[in-house]
């Protein structure tokens, strides 16, 4: 990587992905006062991403997730890993967490790797490119959640690729996420060093068939057919204080 | 992906496929009591379906699993992801889950890909369209599930062939399908950006041994010998409310 | 797959490998009543081996398995993949089973691959066809079991290869195992579309190293040396009822 | 492989490694009492080992193991899988094996491959060769297991080399082995037919460093730069009842 | 390798990477009695590392852990394998280990292997080098870990290139690393015939965003491009006493 490349990348807020599961058995098991305890300090726990997202220190996503992997997700922009272990723990030390599992997580930071600066000003200032280091997470109804890799197998080596090999392959790529603009917000973060994968992709969208369009139409750019690998896809419902405790009512 | 090819693309209901094993330990265990109370809430939970498929806003179908990786399966077809949570989450919140675990999930959405639009009219309008998009789940002795991609692998990657190429390995494939017809009911669903892969087929058979002829005969197809490639698969019999009742007796 | 090649292949049995697990502290932790009870039923169990075998509707056998991955495995061979749910919940019904946990298992068919019909008859009528495809299991000392593929990877593809290149190399391979008559029977079985891999394997000897000696003799065949891909290997010693209640008396 | 090359495999005595995890909560938890119960029956296990190893019936080894992946292992050599497999449910029934759980094992044969038969007499008579197929395992400081496979794949494909080719890499990769003669004791086992990978290897050696040295040496040898596969490595130092009497006093 | 590369390698401290996680729920159910009970043993454990580090017989490192892999790692160098297994084993032996499960470990010993010889001494004499051999670990805010293999694959086979190859590739790849001199401290250790991957890196830095860079930089280097394979990443806060009693305070 050139000095030059290296300039190209930006970082705003770390991540982290947090995918628990609920144990229902233990859930219905105990007492309605106990379920009530828990959802107290659940509720309370939910109650302090308004006041974090209003001081801009950080933003907060809740998810329902489909399927066996996981039942829930927090998804936590924060100023540092450890306001990111913060919360984690906070979140391991209430009464509802005794009723859940880890189920998966990534660890990553939000990245911008199309800039170019030309101006010679620090982008860091620059309110557009703050607002996408250090953004609000979006109100859609949909959530999908990937990590990738750009793949080093023989004749399909990313990393052995010129700069401007690169740069053409990522362009077209752009192009097609650009027609799904007003249909798909997506947060880039960067992993490299900090989890298994070297990217985490997060989409929102409020039509769920729109994560399936944009990524089938993508595997088609030399630049995923030829370089991506990718890991597992999780798929979730948006939730608020109200739905987290409608889901929770037994 | 050209925009032509978009247009060949339909979709229909989202769906899930629910892997479940029983506890045989705790169930057998408690109380007759309490295994009545659980029995009750699942066929509680399984007559719902019919409502579900009279008034065609879904479909549901219901089958033992052999061997070790799960015991039965929910496959599930709803307009909504949310409403594919709304179920998943019902049948948690039922005391009989309690006697069972998640073993594996499928994520997907009813698809046809073989659609070509040349009389210019809304093809979610054609009756026979939406038969296949909005499908009654058949009630076959047996059922094939498997998850698949297609490869993208130093010279056989599906993705960089051009779309002719794609059209005429996909038309050859089909023609072998084209023979089990009457013997196989097949339904393919997209799972790009919902879950681990891209595909998942599921197959429905009175006689078990067509899954094997056509997967089998299949596998020679270029596409699938050279592009295929496949996950794990998992086979079962089919199971009504009074079946259910039979193998939970003890 | 040409029409000539499908009348290659005949079928016979289901077939379900069921490996489990002996909970161990468990088993000794409850009372000499408990363990009797559980002991009983396990013997009720096998018991019904004999008239299966008997009434030619199946058959089975008992071995214990070496190592972490498995105690003792259950291989049941009956005529529909009904039967094998059913003996599979029989088991899970026993008092015995709450001592055990499933540890791996494996769904195929019986399977005839070599046969080429040159009478014209039909070859399910002739007596030493159909005592290959519903064979009584045999009683050797050690048992083998292993799932296979046949590779699909760059230039070593197998359903690439024309049927004569197949018919030939799989030729070759067959002059091995024919040297091994009479020390070593072997069960192939198909699993296309019923489970993970596309064959089981599963070889019966009385001197466990020609297990050895015929696996590594056949993987210098350019058959399995450039097509064949294996799975875990299983290995164990025979038991009857009474070995079975050796091993577990405590 | 031709008839010469079977003459130079020579088999022994069976092996299986048996690794075990210790459950230190329960441990710790139970009374001194059922503690010392426990120690008991381990001490029994353990001191029967002495006369196996007198009577030449067998050979054991017992070294803690560092890391999570197990915390002891035993490496039974033993005439048969019987043998095998009645030690290792003698150890499931003492009241120490309750404080366990299985963490991985191994199932192999003592293998001699370099053996070329020029008098014509039977090698498992000559006690140079005897000495090598049942050996006495030596008390070593360290003890280091991996299995390990000859690699299929593409053009690095050891099984489709000529036997020529192949005697000639391992003659190379021999020389090296000799360099370490006396820092090294090493026991290579077959596994082909028995378990996952094709070869176990355990090394001994008083300087944990030469475990190190050899392997990185050794690959740089073409036959295993090219054509090794190796699995997870397991390394420990040794244990005698005392040791392990001392790692279980708390 | 020839006799020349091998004076290359030189080795200090063996190291033992073990992360755990907490069992919040029951770290929550017991008494606040049982609680500090722990919280003393844990502080008994942990103050011993200062003597450790004193008497410059081994350095100890310890960080909260992020994400769902582990919540807390220990870094332990020690002269020899039995002080390893030694402090693990006492480890299990406090009460707060009950509230612990292993989650992951890596056996490995600190190398040097860019050392040349030129002056003819004994390089373990030089101080300088045994500053390295024998490190006192930072006390940086973040730690990242991972490990890795050099690949044998194809064309790009790392162990098949002649060492002047190798030489100048890790030359250029030193040239990168030395541009962070100052912000990253990197500790590498030898793990071939210790652990499942060769080598394992553990980075330090104040700021954690450096992790990102120099992983993503030297991935452009020719000896990662092609040559690298990386395992799970592990990310991580610095953690003393007093932190790790802010954490466990409930």
């Amino acid at each position: 990587m050139s000095q030059n490349e290296a300039l190209l990348t930006l970082e705003g807020w770390y991540v982290l992905h947090d995918f628990r599961k609920i144990d229902w058995d233990t859930w219905k098991m105990v007492s309605e006062e106990e379920r009530q305890g828990a959802l107290d300090d659940l509720m309370n726990f939910i109650n302090e991403f308004g006041a974090v997202e209003t001081d801009k220190t950080g933003s907060t996503a809740m998810y329902s997730i489909l399927g066996h992997k996981a039942d829930f997700v927090f998804m936590f922009l924060r100023p540092t890993l450890e306001e990111l272990n913060a919360v984690e723990t906070a979140f391991n030390k209430t009464r509802f967490a005794d009723f859940t599992a880890p189920a998966y997580s990534y660890v990553s930071v939000v990245e911008l790797s199309n800039y170019v600066n030309t101006t010679g000003e620090d982008p860091y200032q620059d309110p557009a490119i703050r607002a996408r280091l250090y953004p609000e997470l979006p109100k859609s109804n949909h959530i999908c959640f990937y990590p990738m890799n750009k793949k080093r197998q023989g004749e399909d080596n990313w990393y052995m690729l010129t700069m401007e090999q690169r740069r053409e392959l990522m362009r077209a790529h752009g192009m097609v996420g650009r027609k799904y603009a007003g249909k798909i917000k997506q947060i880039i973060t960067g992993s490299v060093g900090f989890d298994d994968w070297e990217w985490g992709v997060t989409l929102f969208a409020d039509n769920a068939l729109e994560f399936k369009h944009i990524v089938y139409e993508m595997r088609f750019d030399e630049v995923s057919a030829r370089y991506g690998e990718f890991g597992n896809f999780l798929v979730g419902n948006i939730m608020d204080a109200d739905k987290f405790q409608a889901m929770l009512r037994v």
